[in-house]
């Protein structure tokens, strides 16, 4: 593959669409040929079964959600992202991998070894080059979302308790893939925030 | 668990439908308790799935496929089939796990172990006491089809080759399962079928 495939994760509400979009028009700036693409989601069949994930309406055990996911991140891998890379373009994806062992190994208690079985195909086929974490407490953008009205899914209306594990277990990830995963704290100004991500990729060779 | 799991299978059009309606007649008139169920499907995220699954504008891969088939019947097993087992009723399931190896492992060329794999929730927990399998080449049903009019998903909608290798899967399931798995030669009375079927369940000690 000639491209390069880069993940941005986080708990809720740490400011992950913004600086996709800061990232979006860096790279269009810089006229780096670049996709940009989200979990769950990015082909018809993904974004069916994430209608699916994230309807609150439907209750699906751990087991079945971890499946679900990963499903729609193989279908995601064959018809968006490999063909991408083939292509020479710079991927850069909404959640991923990490997202999957944070929130239903650690949120739902599944355990990191269950979620990576599950995930057998990504771990062996597609991991990516880089993951860049916007290391921040969900229990503190909790407190910043609260004056928004924004629309909640399935999975963002778990109780606090869900997150805080989800953040563990992020923080748990970091540890067992220090050479991809990348955190960044994030600072009050949004952009000083941005440039800190560009600098995580230049560094991490993917720039 | 006090209840006895029974599956039928078979390919398209061998007049499974109306076999199924047969047989919850006799069960309703010899006072069986007894629960009527089908796959994909059964519960509500399984039905989910099934709509995915058979829309035909969808492009679903082999794998995919039976992951989606695999999930749906795990939410299947949890959520409707243990528990009416463990109030000791008799489970019939139209399709089960066979139709997955004949379907995805021959039809689709994935394999048996391959989707005994995808399937190990099922295969470790949840298998019939007893399969029925009506024997009839979907050649020789389709011919019977062609006068009707039905509609077709994306999976009834698959080239006769297709089906064709379906057939041959279920006949290397036979000899695979030679315990549980009981074909029945369809006779051109639908009645002397549903007796046959009858002697089966008999036979295989779920009566």
């Amino acid at each position: 593959m000639n491209g390069k495939f880069v993940t941005l994760e986080g708990c809720e509400g740490v400011g992950k669409s913004t600086q996709l979009r800061f990232l979006k028009e860096y790279l269009e700036r810089e006229n780096v040929p670049a996709v940009f693409t989200r979990e769950p989601g990015g082909t018809p069949l993904a974004e069916r079964i994430r209608s699916v994930l994230l309807d609150d309406r439907l209750e699906i055990s751990p087991e079945a959600e971890a499946e679900l996911f990963a499903t729609a991140r193989r279908d995601h891998i064959d018809n968006f992202i490999f063909p991408a890379l083939d292509s020479g373009k710079l991927v850069v994806c909404d959640r991923y991998i990490d997202s999957s062992l944070a929130y239903q190994g650690f949120g739902r208690g599944l355990g990191i070894e269950k979620v990576l079985e599950f995930n057998r195909y990504a771990v062996n086929k597609c991991m990516p080059d880089l993951t860049v974490f916007i290391d921040m407490d969900p229990l503190r953008s909790f407190r910043t979302l609260s004056g928004k009205k924004i629309e909640h899914d399935r999975i963002e209306t778990e109780n606090p308790a869900f997150h805080a594990a989800c953040y563990r277990g992020f923080k748990t990830i970091e540890k067992m893939f220090p050479g991809r995963f990348r955190a960044i704290v994030p600072e009050a100004d949004k952009y000083a925030t941005h440039l800190k991500i560009v600098d995580a990729l230049i560094g991490g060779g993917v720039l």
